[in-house]
């Protein structure tokens, strides 16, 4: 039989009914296995997957380091366990995304050669596959080092994931020249122009992000955060701003028939429950950080990209991009 | 007579021409003074504005250092050299924005006290007037004083130009807790608590950005610059997303012409013209930044900005709010 996907039912707005929803959908769909992790007494109707029982639940406030210290029967810890023991294939999570970390880190452990793991997320855009931007708030002080492996996992990853072949690799900063930026980006930007198995194309700027204008962008956690957040939130506000005009009379309401369908691919794309997750590249699993609201179809996703990943034996091609040359 | 607003007239993608007409307009519709600084043959029709002469251009691409040092009589090295002399209220260009900068710190000065000069950039929202974002990218390093400094200034310069009484000043983080962040913001959340004259409400994140969380938003150059960029980035390609599917056929376009009515305040809050530019802060002088594409209707906000801040005493305002307690 194959290895399932370990689903922390515990972790996330809508959880565990969203997350058990969604893991029985993945089953059903997708054909994989799911083993669910949580309180058992907590689960409503699993469907008959199966349960590894833990007994406590790291909250989305809780501070992440004192969580996974402290509640060693947590379900982020068992489920990252499962995976250190092979019991699973890979770990999914939409709960407290430090804590998810920690878990993964500490009981996965880090992969051979690698300094720092980093969370990798998904930008998309219309033209392509989506674009890989990494560290989007792992570690909010980097090196260059540091960030030559981001671009080499990076790459590494959109290779397993988007099937690219020879990824292209920027770097974010205020400008397309070298002599713009932090001092970081400056000695990153060095650093990258020889640094084997990436393809450097350069700098990129913020507006260039929804583009598809690399296939991976590396930057430090902090800056990628925000990043990240400043476009989720722009994109959000733009889709409230919209919606918000449509159905305010009757006129507004028959275009928004007419317009929504077209708007839809877009929708679509940009919908995060669409995008799979997020993933932290550097540990020795496969690691998927859903988001915080994540519904049933997001989990969905995640268990969707956890499994193929796994399968494709990303965390074996992560392990030869960083190996010394 | 007043004294008028020094214009570039040969900075921007558009110059002279748009330039040349929003300078017109603003001397019709706001009934200021405005003196043209540029090469007086490359000027059309000037409407009879008076003309400072300058024979050189510091073009768009430039080194902006190497510009203003090489290049003494451009129109940016004589716009700011006629408000050092006291010929001018204040600048106002669309060119290159290094080389702004440049001009602006090398001819008029530091203000006193102030350590380095930062770009504060207004962000709309729906809710209320914009908050400040600074530094919009002037300084790609920081340190806390610094940032310290950016909200003293950035809160006189609120005050100023939107009239708000005692500004609140939030920080750009990755997380409200000031337990997040870099090592720059966690000093920085720390030197903030107990800096004069500053109303510090804590960490925000780049998703609260549009929703006027707080009067004004420090950050380090860095950071700035690609927030803003993301931001800027994401509202066009929204924008172009709706318009490229309005038109193309009979029933959106009759679909659009009922919803693009209800969108207008939107896109007209967000239009970048209607904004009224950048302004470097810490500099003895006012200097308005307007972007690169700037319209006549940019240069006309822009002029009305500086026209109205000068008089207002913004320089006078922001050498109180940095000076020692």
């Amino acid at each position: 039989m194959a290895l399932p996907v370990a689903v922390d039912a515990m972790g996330g707005d809508r959880a565990p009914d969203e997350i058990v929803a969604g893991a029985r959908l993945a089953v059903e769909e997708l054909g994989v296995e799911v083993l669910l992790v949580g309180r058992p007494e907590d689960l409503k109707d699993t469907g008959g997957l199966d349960v590894l029982a833990a007994s406590e639940v790291i909250s989305m406030e809780e501070d992440a380091a004192q969580g996974v210290r402290r509640k060693k029967d947590s379900s982020l810890v068992r489920a990252a366990e499962a995976v250190r023991d092979g019991r699973a294939l890979a770990m999914v999570s939409a709960g407290n995304t430090g804590a998810t970390m920690a878990s993964a880190l500490l009981r996965m452990g880090r992969l051979k050669g690698v300094a720092r793991p980093a969370i990798a997320t998904p930008i998309p855009n219309l033209e392509s596959h989506p674009t890989v931007l990494l560290d989007a708030g792992a570690n909010a002080e980097c090196n260059p080092s540091m960030l030559v492996q981001f671009a080499q996992m990076g790459s590494a990853y959109s290779s397993a994931r988007y099937g690219v072949d020879d990824p292209s690799v920027a770097l974010l900063s205020i400008g397309e020249e070298s002599s713009k930026g932090s001092p970081l980006v400056k000695e990153t930007h060095e650093a990258l122009l020889s640094a084997e198995r990436v393809r450097f194309v350069g700098n990129v700027e913020g507006r260039d992000l929804l583009h598809g204008v690399a296939d991976v962008v590396v930057t430090d956690g902090f800056t990628g955060n925000v990043t990240l957040k400043t476009l989720e939130g722009a994109l959000k506000f733009f889709m409230n701003a919209i919606l918000g005009v449509i159905g305010t009379d009757e006129a507004s309401k028959q275009a928004g028939a007419v317009l929504l369908p077209l708007l839809a691919p877009l929708a679509e794309t940009f919908d995060p429950d669409n995008v799979g997750g997020a993933m932290l590249l550097g540990v020795d699993g496969v690691c998927v950080i859903s988001h915080g609201s994540s519904s049933a179809r997001a989990i969905v996703s995640a268990i969707h990209v956890a499994h193929d990943l796994a399968v494709a034996g990303l965390v074996d091609r992560l392990a030869r991009a960083v190996a010394p040359a």
